[in-house]
């Protein structure tokens, strides 16, 4: 039986505590048992679905400092920073059982027939959202908790009413085991059936792929790399029968900064993102990798405001040493590229902690950017790289040649509006979010977040992995003509049972 | 130049009129005029848009018979079910205009700003679908109106906001023509770019894959077979930056014939899926390809019903040559595979006409079924097969064996109802759309409606092409943060000016 340990990144040594490996006899029975569930589950009632949510989130509190303490050595990210995502986590679980509780989700319409229509009567026909089966969900390193075990994918997924299978991530273990206990017993105290949720470990690619490919599997989750992502959506494609990945495969999340704006406040601009670029180690999908201004008096004193704060950035400790690797290695290559150079770096270098991420920040000349595709891939890490274009139309230049991001930004002031109005509103055509006077840092779990956009930020733009939004990846529509009153879904009865908001020969109505 | 004619599939004869096949240059230029019409039309109001779709359905009125006329001489259809198809067509157009005028679809979602919150103020974040860019729609042989050139594809992309690239099929090339013409005469008299609309004709397949690897395209959409629709899903995915294409493949559209239903009334559902299964030659995507029923005496004498209700059904002319090649091969070719046996077949089988598809239903027992997949497979025309399984344990056996479907039906009366209720229920599992004592041909355009079903019978069965749901496959959703008044647009901006119906921090309100 093959076993495997957690490291604790900031000293590279192993922790404490062996994870069995699962082997794809385990795969195979982790979805039977979810197939199994999944005929109880997708009818379960909606009060008895939010409890379960919600008991999940009591049980992640209830771990205690236990939990803290084991995401803060198998991570390397500080208390503050775990205790917040914590409460992100269970957030997100609260949020998802109020949407369930409240029920209008489902997207309810009803057509009442029409039995005296000419040429032909017309049937009653009624349609809602269902679940779609077993849905896969790959844990991310970059939040042991929030985008984990019991992250947004998860939480979202059981709100839709399909079974779980975690795929753990090898770098935490030991919180995805605690975490997973939490969900399991939730399970229990609602007697729902086992395979409701299941959880498999492996340190390496097989168990994954296993999941991936099993015909019982109808929806995979993935927040990670570009080759990471861009494997499982192939390895979905080439199933007999496809299903979708929802992979989130990071961004550069450009941010345009504007010439008045600089004009009025470049110190302030160069702090705020150099707090930005640095935040999380800058582990987070939205960092701001690629800035982009054009060249002026402003934009200079800007450019040695900001080489001046990133000097003064401490290194932290990345997520794992394969991250810390990446990023040493490509912080250091892109410096070789022509014509990029050098703009800060952190002067405290030196650290007697393991894999530190060194901040640097980079710059080159908008010519030079559109030459080197490479320059528009992503640096996971405390990395930007800034563009300056000779002019406006050089910086539209820029903007089309970037590929699909998570969001795009605005640095302006009032003059920038009007005179930048074009290069704002083309944002649009590549991002997912669209951000002014704000660091794309910071996801707001609220409706109307945005957390996915075109190629390759995501494999699927049209959806979202924050907000209430993300159940949305776990189902799809069916429609029930001329169905038996008893037979019909409580949603689509006569009457509105649920007292949920639905779409009535035309009208929304509750 | 290279010119091709269409057939009159009832003479198998050539029709007046050369249509010029497109050359790959011809792709080229209809693309940089939609990308540059995107960026006008994505942004036109509302009013305009609806006012297009209005007139699209005004000047294919205006065209008048002779629109009819060419329609049936290149499809062999007859001129009631051509005429109800404009209306359709046209009450497509009206329905989308209806829904882009209200302007509630773009599912608007403000969360406002809570400045106050803690530990950090929460921006204001807004957020509504806009539309993608370039669809490229494919003309679908079996309805030359209403799934071709400004069919459901069309008004629901260019409702949504994307210019249309249409690939006339080379069946209608004619008819075709006549509908591209109101078209762009609609788009001239409300002053929309050139580029808003675009055909192209090919009588292979050259010019349709280079539409679909096209980098400008964003969305494609097509009605056809199997093989067709892979292929241009493969294209699509093989692309740098992968696309979505919406394929309605095929389905054999079950129907579960239940005991009780047949002892009441044997006959009359006998005749009613005769006439079901010959419905337009048997040429819609939902035509009931397969009937399953439990062994019995009334279902014996269902047999011997359905068997002579189809041996009085007349032949009558399919859409191309070579769908009726491949009709009468498949047809005949069932009929050797193991266990098949014949139940019935039209008497008239001989005439002057050409094209000529004979109406014939098959039976085959449910242990014989479930160990040929070859019998799930779609035989385009007026055939269906009946399946005969021996207990009620076998008939959900035969359920569970079936891949994805368009449409899945129930012929019950109520005591089937009770005891079949499992069986029942889980024909949500396979399909779009379950329909009870309703044939699933004739599928209705209303905002209820779903036709999309699980892979294979759609690509995506998250989507529907029919209803006001169509327009969803067009758009994306695009968060705005922070954002200014003034660029926001209007659906987002405070005070409501359109009156639409929005979630605004958590409340549905208009």
């Amino acid at each position: 039986m093959k076993t495997f340990r957690a490291i604790d990144p900031s000293t590279g040594k192993e922790l404490e505590g062996d994870f069995q490996a699962a082997g794809k006899e385990d795969v195979g029975k982790a979805l039977a048992l979810a197939e199994k569930a999944f005929a109880v589950y997708r009818n379960i009632d909606k009060d008895t679905k939010a409890t379960f949510l919600l008991d999940i989130a009591a049980g992640i509190n209830a771990i205690g400092d236990q939990l803290i303490e084991r995401a803060m050595a198998e991570s390397g990210l500080p208390m503050g920073r775990l205790q917040g995502e914590r409460g992100r986590t269970t957030g997100q679980l609260t949020m998802f059982a109020n949407l369930v509780k409240e029920g209008s989700w489902v997207e309810a319409v009803i057509d009442n027939a029409q039995p005296d229509r000419q040429p032909a009567p017309r049937p009653d026909i009624r349609k809602l959202l269902v679940p779609m089966g077993p849905a896969v969900v790959f844990g991310a390193s970059n939040f042991p908790l929030a985008f984990s075990v019991a992250g947004g994918d998860t939480a979202s997924a059981l709100a839709a009413g399909c079974p779980v299978i975690v795929k753990a991530h090898p770098a935490h273990p030991g919180t995805s085991a605690l975490v997973a206990e939490a969900i399991k017993e939730a399970a229990q105290k609602n007697n729902l059936p086992e395979g409701v949720f299941s959880m498999l470990f492996d340190d390496g690619y097989a168990i994954g792929e296993a999941l991936v490919k099993h015909p019982k599997t109808k929806i995979v989750t993935f927040t990670g790399s570009f080759n990471g992502g861009t494997a499982l959506v192939k390895l979905a494609q080439q199933r007999e029968v496809p299903i979708p990945v929802f992979a989130e495969m990071g961004s550069i999340n450009p941010t345009i900064i504007l010439p008045a704006a600089l004009v009025n406040r470049y110190q302030q601009i160069a702090e705020q993102y150099a707090a930005s670029i640095t935040l999380g180690t800058g582990q987070f999908c939205t960092n701001p990798g690629l800035l982009i201004a054009v060249e002026s008096e402003a934009t200079n004193k800007f450019k040695h405001a900001l080489g001046g704060a990133i000097e003064k950035m401490v290194p932290s400790t990345m997520l794992t040493p394969g991250i810390h690797n990446n990023y040493a290695k490509l912080s250091a290559a892109i410096l070789l590229e022509k014509g990029v150079g050098l703009l800060g770096k952190s002067e405290s270098a030196n650290s007697n902690k393991a894999n530190q991420a060194v901040p640097l920040v980079a710059e080159v000349s908008a010519a030079d950017f559109l030459k080197n595709p490479k320059l528009c891939e992503e640096v996971f890490g405390p990395f930007s790289l800034l563009v300056i274009a000779e002019s406006a139309a050089e910086l539209q230049l820029v903007i089309e040649a970037l590929p699909g991001q998570l969001t795009a930004s605005v640095v302006a002031d009032a003059d920038d509006l009007v005179i930048y109005k074009e290069p704002i509103n083309s944002l649009v055509n590549i991002a997912g979010r669209v951000i002014l006077n704000n660091v794309p840092t910071g996801v707001e779990v609220v409706p109307s977040m945005q957390h996915g956009g075109p190629f390759p930020a995501t494999s699927d733009g049209r959806f979202t992995s924050v907000g209430t939004g993300a159940i949305k990846r776990f189902v799809r529509p069916v429609a029930f003509q001329n169905w038996a009153p008893e037979l019909l879904p409580p949603e689509l009865k006569d009457g509105n049972p649920l007292g949920i908001w639905r779409t009535v020969d035309g009208v929304f109505t509750k």
